[in-house]
């Protein structure tokens, strides 16, 4: 895994969303690293990040699997147009849907493995897909499509 | 409206979830109410709610319309079996897929409504759709499967 994960390229201004924001101290501040051709990400749930008790909040899955999902078209398409991460003009993903089926109940307690690779990607548009392990079980799947934005759109 | 929410009635060691738990300060805390044969759900979205600058974080929509869906799907039960919301024995539905299109960005700082209504009830099995409105915009869509959980599996 490389140190600096991606989400720490991301100018100030782009650092504060709730996912992956590493300026959001409320935030859940996942962090994205490649490892080979995909991008992997650990997460340690809190205690309050609770459904019932003993297993995680299916929301916080999902929010984990669409920042992770996002952040590795990111990597990639810096990656094929040979730049280095958060170099300008800046590359960033948004959500056209997200898709998550939950196989088994995640426990509570144990990190959390994200993994996640680029199925596709046509002119703006990427497919993600994702994997969620619990000790090496899957515990969920997740499918994003997300769209690259357009230059003039990216907040300065 | 009715003045208590679905949430209202879990006891007190199922209202921790993430998103919808009235015990977890942490957590999201939404409600639900009947609105005819909808149920609706008002969320403020907070500043640290946020994706990129004045939008509101997609993961936080997903979360709210996964809770909102399977707390109605745990409503329409009780009201098909003629009980009232939180008798025993229990009812409680778990999220087996949840689909959310984010048409378009959700600007943050305003309320969001969320409507939920049941498509398909079968079995343990229902489906259920919900959008997120802002300002009389639909911003978003979801699409969730949940499952009932078997009465010897609900945590007692």
């Amino acid at each position: 895994m490389s140190e600096k994960a991606f989400q720490d390229y991301f100018p100030d201004h782009l650092s504060h969303c709730y996912g992956c924001g590493r300026l959001n101290e409320h935030g859940f501040q996942i962090k994205s690293h490649w490892d080979g051709d995909e991008a992997i990400c650990i997460f340690n749930p809190e205690q309050h990040h609770i459904a019932v008790p003993g297993y995680v909040y299916g929301g916080l899955i999902a929010s984990v699997i669409d920042c992770h999902c996002a952040c590795t078209a990111m990597a990639v398409s810096y990656r094929n147009e040979g730049r280095e991460l958060g170099t300008e003009p800046l590359i960033i993903y948004l959500t056209a849907s997200l898709h998550v089926d939950y196989l088994r109940p995640t426990p509570l307690g144990i990190p959390l493995i994200f993994r996640a690779s680029v199925e596709e990607m046509k002119g703006r548009k990427a497919r993600v897909s994702a994997t969620l392990s619990a000790e090496e079980e899957v515990c969920a799947r997740g499918n994003i499509v997300v769209v690259r934005a357009p230059e003039h759109l990216v907040p300065e």
